[in-house]
């Protein structure tokens, strides 16, 4: 870094003495006028929607806000809230665990969705394609499939949502092409999930695959702040699974070598 | 903790086979209908929105989303996205520092409000006893003045959106009143500040004043977002500050004892 | 801050080209020679050990190395690392968890011996004054009474290996003191947990009362690495509670308003 | 889940009223008789050393304790510090930040000399084949180079620490070799760094590739504390980058669509 640059590089806002300017908006002006949906396509895309893209995010945030302790993520920051810690950072300790097994199949389903139209084939042969690729190496279908629901309601939801809003094109039928695929190509149909549903509005929006976690991380937030709060103002300090139900299976006890 | 007791126990949300209820609404007839502020205001206070308080949720998230790398939490965010990190990852140490420094002003500013209140006083004189208890113990008023902006133009513009949406009753009042108070009080005027205006929304929109800090951790985190993803694609991985730029002021070297 | 001034100041320890100084002394001549203990008590105190500082932190650390899942940090950080996300992320959500009513007894117990002492009265008077303000406080007593142990088998051997190493002075005298009125105040006796032998350790070597967690930071980051790790090795990725374990206590199913 | 089976399964460690064992050992009976480095092995291998392993991770941990604000962890975690929250939540944001780009070199250069000799090649030729295969892909060499130290005087001392325990076996000298053949294979010399001497050791150990983190996310918490604590006690809160040192370059600014 040269002596004479500044530290900091930014394409996404500017603060002055009196201004806040985000993407070249100024925020006051947006405050009260633009849903948060708006706000969070135009941090996102680096533009402020024009054809209802801030309504589809909202829709996808909505849709993604809550799970309750079934999540993973729910539980870590439930049992760091009994910890006695600020709600920030309790949070936090939540969407930590956002991760690859979590938010993070959206970011692999839109890879998948990616890869499948770089081949330029028809959307069927593409779709079978890609499922066959993802079965050969032995993996599950990022996207499809879930553990508690049979279908995912979500799914079904958000692609009526795109529908009305217009935003189920091309992504969200290659989306449907992959769940059509499943039952030849694994042996049993697999259902698109919450995740694939966002994996092919992401792509619909235009906004970069890597984003998929993005999701689940604005989505979340407030539930992680109401599982927060519950546990601190109506749970026991100190939540505690108790030493009886934890079964041991190392070394039973030995002396030292 | 009975053995025949659940091991968690929530009254926020319910996940059974093709249902999620959230506070006891069936969250797939949210989707696509209600707006993201309407669904943070449910998760936070128990009830959907019944006279625009999603809309003035919205507002207070859009105000509260975006203020460079001037805040803190944004600065540990791109240092650790620069680190080699998941998106996740990098926005919960944002996120973790959201501190009693940050956005936990509005949690202070709101218990300075409910403090003035609860003495029952004209508003006026509850301002100044208020106020000037803050400075008889040396500390500053939460939710007034700003490094930045003289004053800050999002508390104007949040107090336009709150009349314009019915929520300027007492509390904001009460606020402004405090902000009238502060010439006199600390022989230099104070203008409320962004963290002073969302202490009285919350309290307007009948929320706990522990959820100050709320706010800001569901409306940055689209923020935190854009910078990790901005770092992480178009910076040099691995931020370093340069050790020239380092001033040690520590023992010269010496042995050891 | 000066625009000629470095951005950052620090007198821990200093890097320039083939030079690592920590608080004065030359980082590779404590490679192989000093004990980490020793660098430990080099970092938290700025001074080398003169008097087997080192080897008391060393017990400290051992002592409070590992309490397997029955610490809600560890669970914080086996869930998210159920989530896929790298070690060090899941490591981050169990030390998150290290809060006031988790590690933070360690600060609590070492401001209560402080502030009896200060009264400069007799020991076991100076002990009753402080647990009768505690009581009368309605609160716990920091360091004292364990919900698994009665009494904690670490407190006794910390003050044994600290009567070997020459650390039983008066700020564990007075913490004995404290357990002995327990009986009187409380009506009951509460025994010396860990996190009270900490306290008194921690006065004893001279540190500061507020890195009273730092022990538990350090010494759990090894446990904590080794739950992660088991726990993506040996485990079923997504930790899933099960909805059947879930208790629902909020609103029957209603309509929107 | 079967209903009848704990919710938690570890072979780490056992807790039972008075008790405490790690891998079948007593904890009690480790508490001022063996080495924090002991345990650390313990922890992570599942066995006491029975021939210096201990010492040697003491080695280690105290070479990768400290290198000062020119680690972006750190940096993250002293903005956090600033932001006014608890010690151990600051360290955690430092600890998120040990990213690929960080910590993270270790697991890569342990994979790196595992796959390398793999090919049961003479050690000079598997040292050339896999240095010739990562400038093939374009990528950097993990564990060789440094930013600031040429060499890094850690990597020099760990080794001869290695030798004096006898920890400088097959490993070390393949990671030798690395470094022999970089001045042919990248046309300059690339001198191991710590990282690179941390992955030979880790394999020494008879540790998992995987645990490669480890060593820094255990070595860097009294650093992190020590930073966070001069950081809350020593400087102002909410340290500020200050805005005219802030380059923005997005979209000047401009009306909404």
């Amino acid at each position: 870094m040269a002596p004479d640059q500044p530290f900091w590089r930014t394409s996404i806002s500017r603060v002055r003495p009196g201004e806040i300017l985000v993407r070249g908006h100024d925020l006051i002006e947006l405050i009260g006028t633009r849903s948060f949906g708006d706000v969070v396509y135009l941090l996102l895309s680096g533009e402020l929607p024009v054809r209802g893209e801030g309504r589809m995010i909202e829709a996808a945030l909505v849709a993604a806000s809550e799970h309750s302790v079934v999540a993973p993520s729910v539980d870590a920051a439930r049992f760091v809230a009994s910890a006695g810690v600020p709600l920030q950072a309790a949070v936090a300790a939540g969407i930590i665990g956002l991760g690859d097994h979590h938010g993070g199949a959206v970011d692999a389903a839109a890879r998948l969705l990616l890869d499948a139209a770089e081949t330029g084939k028809p959307v069927r042969e593409a779709a079978e394609e890609a499922a066959g690729r993802v079965k050969d190496r032995g993996g599950r279908l990022p996207g499809y499939g879930h553990p508690v629901h049979d279908p995912d309601p979500r799914a079904g939801r958000l692609l009526e949502v795109a529908s009305e809003l217009g935003f189920r094109g091309s992504w969200c039928r290659l989306a449907l092409a992959l769940e059509d695929v499943t039952e030849s190509v694994f042996d049993r149909p697999l259902r698109m999930n919450i995740d694939g549903a966002l994996a092919a509005i992401l792509l619909e929006l235009g906004l970069d695959w890597r984003l998929g976690k993005a999701f689940y991380v604005i989505a979340r937030a407030p539930g992680f702040v109401a599982h927060v709060f519950e546990e601190q103002t109506r749970e026991r300090p100190y939540r505690d699974v108790g030493w009886e139900r934890v079964g041991y299976d190392g070394p039973e006890p030995r002396p030292g070598p």
